[in-house]
């Protein structure tokens, strides 16, 4: 698993491009095919995935089946939407050759993929973010040939599941090369992977100086490129004063377990509790004391996370104004992040930037608001997020209308009467967000409209009919949902 | 007329963010009865705003008034599009609160307008892409604030289709600040406005050089926002050789006119003709002389442009292997475009890359290629486009199948036996290209797509069904087209 060396990665990426000029115009049906196989070759993949798996992430067996379902279940997600067709939003407005003053030319459009897209494995999901994750999966629904560089943390995992892949493009006729995998520990590798002129798109999960680094780079590029980074998000979660009253117990159950999940290296992790103080919000924080203290460290990632989680909390517990509420009553080992709450005046969280920024692990920040009016004013300065959540009966949220109205400005998604943690694999997700949450928050990560990163729209004006795409062919061979001349229907 | 100061720029993104906050919630019904008006109040203008055009802008009164057709056109179009409003792609899926092993939410999904959006108003649209042109009626129709910078070359213009806007959103009962009109003749007034926090996206047209610096400036804020800058683009137009023997002719006549209407200045210019050398070329480049020749000089948009037109063009001549196959008998004065063709050998055009840059005005380059191999090889370097275009029979065409697929990776549009000018703005209508043509290739600038850039998706989960927008409400209130549950209806 040596790093590939810059030839290498010229020859990858020519032969991607060629890959493409085939792979593009093969039908949804046939891409399907694929995709199901590598589903299939993942599964056959059995123990040994897992075992390695749990062996460079330290993650538990069960977590790992869960995501190895989860990415199995995205593989056949978008197979059945590839199959179906309808995605490429196709419009035809047919031709009005005696329109005056000039005739109205035949015009049919469609999206079409953008070329090979480069995907940086993510640290925190070894199956479904990382080789044949929810980026390489909707970008080779898309059209489009995939280079994997692998996560240097699971480079074995990244390998076997790299195999599946290669197998399954084989067996199902893929062109060679529709997907390639390197190894790269070395900024260098990624940087020449991002700055190769036959890129046309990035896919990346992980920290905010990674992903930014790498959008800088892709806009340099003589021909600037798209970079879909998820990078930062802390996910507020506000909790309403009346029903902070009456379930602060509730309340206080869910975000203990939602921080502490998968040791909260999740990128919607709970980091920001927002309130106003009051009776209920010291019961609440003395519940969720309670809690977060019996909790017990676990075993993070690979190292470099742990030893940054421990930078990270110790560096917010030297800002003015912070206290701890609760740590786990264990301190665990250097390997392990030790579950931590504190809590600041929301005064002291508007002076001191260093408070928002996301402390990736089993922490969260409770600020303590004044008032309304001083919760509405911290509401207004956050920055962007995945997702922001609301605790409160139908009437409190009703009455806080205005600062929802702000709330759905800084986030993809809101929640209410929930926790951010669980994204769910659908067409209605949104895991995006305005920066810094993610480089472009047009776009989903998670969900059917992942796809929709990796494709472009193009028109074909005057085409003869046997020459257009199927999608686009008169009779609508395919049998999509088409927008005809306003209309829209299937037939 | 004087420039905004900082100061004016900052209460004026203040403004347009407050007004954000209401605006962003107005019904798509009550959006189209402001962009009806704003139609209205265009019209009313009569023949002052006509008058004041064509001092400023040297265009004829039919070019004018057709452009004023266009303009007030898109209003209604959006209006329509907004008023129907299934434009928002709403996503829903309900909960399955048994679903095993965890239940699944209620997830509901929209698009949401972006923000606060400055527009750079056209040069060579002083109406249909400029004040109330198809950037800032899109940006309005998706629910942001607009703030226009008026182009310095027809402030006039801009000045009164701003009073048209600001009237029209007046007796429309639209919030204060939702469309804003500033000058600024200076670079600082523009860089102020990108540059601006609460600014989330910007609209231009023009040069390579002022649209990139636009979106380098927007890539390098601490939040980086979208540039949509449609730039530069030479809409190669590809001969085939047996349709050139036939119809040298008719191909010649169509492409003269298209080089030099309206002096040459669309974005969708025809500068580059690529064919195989033979007696069909031969003949087409005489023909096209002939019309060339007899063609007349024509007063430019303002003297910056002609001034550049003639720099650019000469600068073209003294590239190595450029043979001038025609120009305008009459050589015009200062202001004038005098119509051009070159020629130059594919072999030259293949090593210099200023060749293939674009020469704004009526010029363009015949390639002349040895054979199909050389044909092929420059296609594959050709830079992104708005548009390629291929003359040819059907059955030529299909025999050049392998050249189209690599043709559809260069541009927005790819045309059949027409030429490129002629931009219909209807659903399948795709203005937008790979770098350079655009800074983003995966939105269109013309046509009702053209709303999708101003706008992101937002998931709402758990949310109770009365503070959900109606877009997403249980019962499809406003009847729109969703996908509910995997279903397409408008039930």
């Amino acid at each position: 698993m040596t790093d590939a060396t810059p030839n290498e990665i010229d020859q990858a990426l020519k032969a991607a491009q060629l890959a493409f000029l085939s792979y593009k115009n093969l039908s949804g049906k046939k891409k399907a095919v694929f995709l199901r196989a590598v589903a299939d070759e993942i599964e056959a993949l059995g123990p040994e995935l897992v075992q390695t798996a749990m062996r460079e992430t330290n993650l538990p067996e069960a977590r790992i089946i869960n995501e190895r379902g989860r990415t199995t279940g995205h593989c056949r997600m978008f197979a059945d939407l590839v199959e179906e067709g309808s995605w490429v939003d196709t419009r035809v407005d047919t031709a009005l050759p005696h329109r005056m003053p000039a005739p109205k030319p035949d015009l049919r459009k469609m999206l079409v993929p953008i070329g090979p897209v480069v995907v940086f494995g993510a640290a925190n999901f070894p199956l479904a973010y990382s080789t044949a994750g929810g980026d390489t999966i909707s970008a080779l629904a898309a059209g489009c040939p995939v280079i994997v560089k692998a996560h240097p943390a699971h480079a074995g995992t990244s390998s076997l599941v790299a195999t599946a892949v290669t197998q399954a493009a084989g067996r199902t006729g893929m062109p060679n090369a529709v997907f390639q995998h390197v190894f790269g520990a070395s900024f260098e590798v990624g940087q020449a992977l991002v700055k190769h002129p036959l890129t046309k798109a990035v896919g990346f999960t992980g920290s905010l100086a990674g992903g930014k680094a790498l959008f800088d780079l892709a806009n340099q590029r003589p021909e600037p490129i798209p970079v879909f980074a998820e990078m930062s998000s802390i996910n507020p979660v506000v909790l309403l004063p009346q029903s902070l009253q009456t379930g602060f117990a509730k309340t206080a159950l869910v975000l203990a377990s939602s921080t502490t999940l998968g040791v909260g290296q999740f990128c919607t992790n709970p980091g920001l509790i927002l309130a106003v103080e009051g009776e209920g919000l010291t019961s609440f924080v003395a519940a969720l004391a309670a809690e977060i203290n019996k909790s017990a460290p676990g075993t993070m990632l690979h190292q470099g996370i742990a030893d940054n989680y421990a930078t990270r909390s110790k560096r917010t517990l030297t800002q003015q104004g912070i206290t701890v509420e609760a740590q786990a009553n264990e301190a665990g080992d250097a390997a392990q992040g030790r579950p931590m709450i504190v809590s600041v005046a929301a005064k002291e969280f508007l002076k001191n930037p260093v408070l928002a920024e996301e402390v990736f692990g089993p922490f969260s920040m409770i600020v303590k608001c004044a008032d309304r009016h001083e919760l509405h004013t911290v509401v207004n300065l956050l920055h962007g997020q995945l997702t922001c959540s609301v605790i409160g009966s139908d009437q409190e949220i009703a009455e806080y209308e205005s600062m929802i109205n702000v709330l759905v400005e800084k986030a993809g998604r809101l929640i209410v009467n929930g926790v951010p943690t669980g994204v769910e694999v659908c067409p209605s997700m949104n895991h995006g967000g305005p920066f810094p949450a993610t480089t472009d928050s047009r776009f989903t990560a998670v969900g059917t409209d992942a796809i929709k990163r990796f494709a472009r729209p193009v028109a074909f004006q005057n085409f003869p009919n046997a020459l257009l795409p199927d999608e686009l062919k008169d009779g609508n061979p395919l049998g999509i949902w088409r927008l005809v001349n306003g209309e829209f229907d299937r037939k």
